[in-house]
């Protein structure tokens, strides 16, 4: 087998980069010539775990088939969140926790994917059943993108297996969970000093609902208000992305991580579909979704659902 | 959960009744209120393997949302090989070996697809993980399914896990394998009392190819001969079948199952695409294809790939 580059969505978060590192140690042990890969940098949640644990980022790529035609992806299938050339590549293996759509293959291939909370619970669940051992720092990665994916646990997306997974691996990775998982969570609502364009793009992805394209970006704050303070500065830049990309609809879904709230912020054409969507009334772009905090069990299905009524 | 349906594919095989007998059977044991189904009736190899063990057929439905929202798919994740109302019902569920295409959900869920030969091996597997018991005529129709679906191991599909799952189920099934196998693979071999008509959709499926529609049905034979004097029926009934269905192109692959070749009839009018996919020239809209024997793997990857070029 030629060499396989393993790689999480666009816009990486921190389970994106943490799964990828982790599949592809568990690869390597079955003797596979495998590489974890990035489709883009690391957030500054992602870059505190990566500097904790020891790590560097991986290589980022963003086109693979003039390097290798097979590929295995984690935390991600949709083609529209993969790297540019994914039609062209051979997928061996898709490690994945959420909804499939705008994927196919020519050939059988391995597809794991379970309704939990994570990619890196997935894998550490296959660690345990392939009874590989794991180091301290992809403990500690894995660890982290739970942490993150599941907002410590407080998301409607978590399962006792994350949590379970979590508390093992907080004990290879030697840390608190709980001290380690606020600080971590923290290192990535630093927002005040970021462009718009910047904080946009920090955790955004497209979905095709019907026969549209909506963006959806999510922030991670303390500090609601202090989003919104932006919020002419955001529009803007939310207008100048959906005119240049083709975007029938933007939401920022700004959530506050201690609160486990979130506020949202739409602009496009499709404003409708929204407040249909989670029974809401916009009021200058704006509502407030008590108790949301995750995009994929509270946001997109309820907006796929909208759409496609 | 309100009740859970299980079922194979369109046109079921020994493994789309099979599988969907073995899933239903290891979810009853997890207390799910589940029940296999057939989206048709049991072919004679099918028959043949129930009547052995003791089995009725599943009953056979042609829609679902009616009874319910909750289904989980084996050997299959094509919606157009699938229930009617497929795009209506919530997919809890997959277990597949085949390639992954015109699938979506709108949740996350549950998918598990090796490349192996036969899903009643993956679920084997899935027996095993959960320390759950087989009964003696789930453990059957199981190895029916992977002796169906490897031709008795002669298929490039089988992989040693098939084999391993067999050996074992064989086993618990109390028959020896290689003379239940023939036996078998036999009673699915009686053709000349068959209309043309009933023939082509013994275990025919459809696949989108570029933007053209494909039906490619597989018969098994002990006497490929005996196919071909019937050849002008046949294509006058694949003829009539792409007019009413709107089929671009109808391949009828007659595998020997005892030399493990196979020879095509084409009929349509991307006659082209098949040479091109078989570097072939069709005599008499005829081709053997030496050491042919699997759909899955000799047939839909080449040409899917012609399509595509």
């Amino acid at each position: 087998m030629s060499k396989v580059l393993i790689f999480g969505h666009l816009n990486p978060d921190t389970d994106a980069i943490g799964a990828a590192i982790a599949f592809a140690e568990l690869q390597k042990a079955l003797d596979v010539d495998a590489e974890a890969v990035a489709l883009g940098t690391p957030s500054e949640e992602t870059q505190y775990a990566l500097d904790y644990f020891g790590l560097n980022a991986p290589r980022v790529v963003t086109s693979i088939k003039e390097e290798t035609n097979d590929v295995m992806l984690v935390d991600h299938n949709e083609f529209q969140q993969s790297v540019s050339d994914i039609r062209e590549l051979n997928i061996l293996s898709v490690v994945d926790h959420h909804r499939i759509a705008n994927f196919e293959t020519a050939n059988p291939l391995y597809y794991r994917a379970e309704p939990v909370g994570c990619t890196s619970t997935i894998i550490y669940k296959m660690y345990q059943e392939m009874e590989a051992e794991i180091s301290q720092a992809v403990a500690g990665m894995m660890l982290s993108a739970i942490i993150s994916d599941t907002l410590l646990f407080k998301s409607p997306t978590c399962t006792p297996e994350d949590v379970n997974a979590a508390e093992k691996l907080a004990e290879i990775a030697a840390v608190d969970l709980e001290s380690y998982g606020l600080e971590l969570l923290k290192a990535g609502t630093k927002l005040s000093d970021k462009p718009a364009a910047v904080l946009l793009d920090l955790d955004a992805k497209s979905f095709p609902m019907a026969d549209k394209t909506v963006r959806i970006a999510q922030v991670n704050t303390v500090d609601l208000q202090e989003v919104f303070d932006r919020q002419n500065e955001l529009e803007a830049a939310m207008a100048t992305e959906n005119a240049e990309k083709g975007y029938d609809l933007f939401l920022l879904v700004a959530t506050n991580i201690l609160d486990s709230d979130s506020e949202i912020l739409a602009v496009g054409n499709e404003l409708t579909q929204v407040e249909a969507a989670f029974d809401t009334t916009l009021v200058n772009n704006r509502a407030l979704l008590p108790g949301v905090v995750s995009r994929k069990k509270q946001v997109v299905p309820q907006l796929t659902a909208a759409f496609n009524r």
